[in-house]
């Protein structure tokens, strides 16, 4: 390397550190404008003024950079500033890990969300006071604690089975309380947040509520944990937007739950998107959830979904469960028996040797399956 | 040829009527079959009786065909009797084209949706009595009859601008009185239909609620004509399933507004779904319009979507003009001002030496213009 | 707005300026640092070399920007610098408007494209003499001037018709050159570049070779006009730089064809991205037409299609046209007849009364589809 | 229920048991049809004589069903015919588990793929010979058997970084021979089957070059084994047709890599479709593996991912590593250093302690590391 390039190294260091010394003093003033502009209550960010500001700066610009480039640096300079405001509101946003560190755990009575894995399961829709206790009976007596059951049914056509509405909500509570298990159930519409409220112990926003921001806004107002399911193609960033309309509104006990997401592909009704399970966990200190059935739409790969899940950081799972799945009356083909269903905990127990449900959370599997067909 | 292959032939023949024969006599069976249970109100499907049906079969089955084959051809045997009834059902959902033949008109005020194309314009959000007055003279001079602004603005973060709420909807309505032209703002809450439809003539629903069935029918509970935009994700089925929520609450008037599509492209801020237009137009009896702001999400080519959108058989198309587009408080990069929209309405009409557009829908465009700059 | 703040924004005018003349002086410096980097061959960018001086520089941090945010700004003037450079390339990019101004005009043999919207059509396959020429007297009495047919076909399966290879290049040059037709035909191997060069007039890079480099280097080297597909789920950036593989090779006729994307719809094989033409008319000097037979796979909303795409700026449209589609070989479902394309014909030109096809570029449609029946 | 019903319903099975006799009857003659077909080499489908057999069967339609659905009821009759010889011919289909069984496992030199988990790691590109050893040395030291580096590299722009070529062929090869490794690279063109087969012990072809049949073919005639990469958008389905293509060429050596999926989502440079490795594993006999470096574009989730690609049953895992990621000519925010990679196998242990990877598979951990640094 000869001495010019060594020269003109040396400058471009000095000119770096004169820029970077021009800028800390420009931030520093910053700061001063806006703390006057707060006292006198004048609108922090003024779009015109940014514009003429660049405006100026282009008219100055000697070259070589064009124009263009100029408004940029100097738009990303202008950022800079602001996000130095930003940055304390990101720090202090509610769903943020930054902001508390520690992981939330829920208490919903007597059992946790947040801690080691759980199941969450129960069929598709509540039918009968039949169905419920069957199902309640069988789930509870292997090992789950929370019973999913829709009262309120979000369905294409308005012509499907729409759910039985507040009794389904009576038979849901009936059945959880009898069996000692914590109740889910969704939630549609603002002016029923109250109904569910007096009846379950979760309250479920449905993927196709994750943008009604109204819905999000009157649950945050309650004190029922809410299980926030992801938008069908919302993106992971929205998810925890909407988890923070929640969590604004003061109600910290959001779990959020990844449930697939629309793509090209086929062969699932959704896909899985696995990765958001890491990535939701580092960016918030709310516990995450998948949903395996809806992600899978099928069957026969909810044991390695399930797996997956939990191997990915997953704080549970969630799963459609009813006592005779070919005559339900919505998602017949993805809900499991109750068989099926024990034979998926085996398969989620089996690769872990740690055993996470197998003592307090999973009865002896064997024993209450035999029960069933008795 | 030779004989025997011909022999076989006949065979196959007289065998393919037999079964044609024998289909139709068990399809006449069917069909008292339900007459009689709809009669004893018995339920006209009951899954389990047909796994029983088709457990039989696969146990009588024969051979060459496997059990599974049995069991898909009498399902769909089974399912084109079911088809049967539902053939009559869907020529009765009120959605669509057979069950109407010609296309819905709907009358706003002094105006139509329907007929030739319209335009429908305005800001995203009404943020001020000067904005809006300033958008509406402007818009109005250059022949535009459909004011939009928003009220109530979903937004994915909690902390961004809402919408001014009542008052927005106060200014919209006057905007649209000063000048004669009829108003569109959305409604996200089942709770706020009441209000919004008193002060505003067309009712739009957002693409982040065309999943919120409760609103769905609220708004099919109104006489308000109803613009129904496409779901960030949703296929044109639900999208068709969406409006006949509404439509089978009572109200017809529902305008299928296309918005573009998630995709992975990022040139774009959503994906045009241009295919959407014939198909919905074919499918359905309702009007079709084409937001080509949301679409794009940029300004520089909504024209050529535009006459696209028009020349695939759109019934109209939306476009977000506000009068500073730099100062918006949201959307401010896919926002029109009055020139930018002027020149927009003269690319369109270039094209269309059939000026649909020209001597009633649209004001001669030089002058209004320079009036905006005095 | 009191003096206080009028003192502030006068000091951060001047700061803004000083900062301005420093990031100018920097470019220029660094320019010379290229300069010699170039004349001695030294690599011009090193990665470890802007890491030390981030780090340098986040180690002089004074505040109050975060350490993060110092090397978020450098890195941005880094790049603009580095893009000083790119900007020369880009400006240099072969594929690009700016570099040329005017619109590409192809000429093949006696037609164009590149002006006025041409058609190109013909069968998915070439399959016999008696289909060819039946598919080729009958779009040339249309006025179609450009014939395509598939020698060699990509198909999903390994066992699926795979094209006829040589043959058809031959049957298909002859019946062009008997009905004065341009002719269109895939080429999928490096080692058959030169074969179907020979043959054909413009060798067409399907969807699923786009990313297929070698490929396109190689009919890159030819002096044949490339109609290359974008691919499934290519981005238009993706596109744009595959024709810059074929353009850098030194052979500038390249047809850009849009053909759908793959997304979650279903009512269409794929997605027309009709956002794309406009784009891409901007973004490049190359003509663009848009394939309707392959974004649709269905045949009833062609006519619309193909009107949207011209309307939105298209150079022309592809057709897949065979005379009997139910016994064709291959995408039976989306090929029309000759009826149905000169019906297609007939619903393009009706929205059109410039009638760009009428008179040269389409004979009168009845008599010839008459004949056809003879 | 009444006697009508009863009796109705008996009526019903006597019909139903009469079609399945029928369906049965024309199976068998169906078969005699194409045995003297195949015996005369008559072609065995011919499209127009079902057309005519449909509109025969439809003009003799009684009712009630419409002729859409008779006709739709016997293209089932017909396809299933036909799908007794598909049968068969699936049941062949060389990569579907039905036909073997077993999994297969590939010997690549002394090591083997399709038993206890594999790593296979490396840089992106083949950039120097210090730069193979180092990485060699490091990962060979952590128990890794299977090296990657790329020579020929598939990049978007022309004038991007192309791989070393040749030379990369013999870096690979002779740091492979050194550290007892074997090795894998891509393969782009069909001209360079035969160069790249001479060097390298694996062949891999690319996301990009998924649907390159001709290259599928070439790779098919080698006796080395593939490892195939998922397309960026192909479905499930296309993926094994690809594996098909390599198979059905005489080479069962193929190992299927799923590396994500192109969605919308911004967060990970691909979607990983996590549900694919039980759905590839169910449905085919071939190994798969996850290359989690290309599914995430990012390195803070790679080690959950990891996880969760065994847990859902991945025979191996594909990462990325390079001695300085900060100064690769390409990917290189994706890319581990060998501490990093050495942590990212300590967290994949981490979670299973039955320690597939621990005893043979790598050696203890802490050591090599600090072997790097000195």
């Amino acid at each position: 390397m000869d001495t010019s390039l060594g020269d003109l190294r040396a400058e471009l260091h000095k000119i770096n550190h004169s820029i970077l010394d021009l800028l800390c003093r420009r931030a520093q003033l910053v700061t001063e404008v806006l703390a006057v502009k707060e006292k006198e209550d004048i609108p922090l960010y003024v779009p015109e003024r940014e514009r003429e500001m660049l405006d100026d700066l282009a008219r100055q610009n000697p070259g070589p950079f064009s124009d263009d480039t100029v408004r940029h640096l100097f738009r990303e300079i202008f950022r800079a500033s602001v996000s130095l405001m930003e940055q304390k509101k990101i720090e202090t946003l509610r769903v943020s890990r930054d902001s508390h560190g520690a992981d939330r755990v829920i208490s919903v009575g007597r059992h946790e969300i947040g801690r080691g894995p759980v199941i969450i399961a129960g069929p598709c829709a509540v039918e009968s006071a039949e169905q419920m206790e069957e199902v309640g009976r069988g789930l509870s007596r292997l090992g789950v604690r929370f019973l999913r059951g829709g009262a309120f049914k979000p369905r294409s056509s308005p012509y499907s089975f729409q759910g039985l509405g507040e009794p389904a909500l009576r038979l849901l509570r009936d059945t959880g309380e009898r069996h000692g298990m914590a109740t889910v159930t969704e939630v549609m519409d603002t002016r029923a947040v109250g109904l569910v409220s007096e009846h379950c112990d979760i309250l479920q926003i449905g993927a196709r509520n994750m943008y009604n921001y109204d819905l999000l806004r009157e649950v945050g107002r309650t004190r029922k944990p809410v299980l926030l399911k992801r938008g069908i193609s919302a993106t992971i960033d929205e998810f925890l937007w909407a988890a923070e309309y929640v969590v604004s509104g003061g109600n910290e006990d959001v779990i959020l739950c990844e449930r697939g997401i629309r793509t090209f592909e086929t062969q699932t009704r959704n896909t899985l998107d696995i990765s958001a399970v890491p990535i939701l966990r580092k960016a918030s200190f709310l516990p995450v959830i998948v949903d395996v059935s809806h992600a899978a739409g099928r069957k026969d790969i909810l044991a390695p979904l399930g797996r997956a899940a939990l191997a990915a950081g997953a704080n549970g799972l969630m799963v459609e469960v009813h006592p005779f799945p070919a005559v339900a009356r919505s998602d017949s083909q993805q809900q499991l028996d109750l068989h099926e269903f024990a034979r998926f905990l085996g398969e989620l127990a089996l690769e872990r040797t740690g055993t996470p449900f197998a003592p307090e959370a999973f009865a002896p599997r064997a024993a209450p399956v035999r029960q069933l067909e008795g």
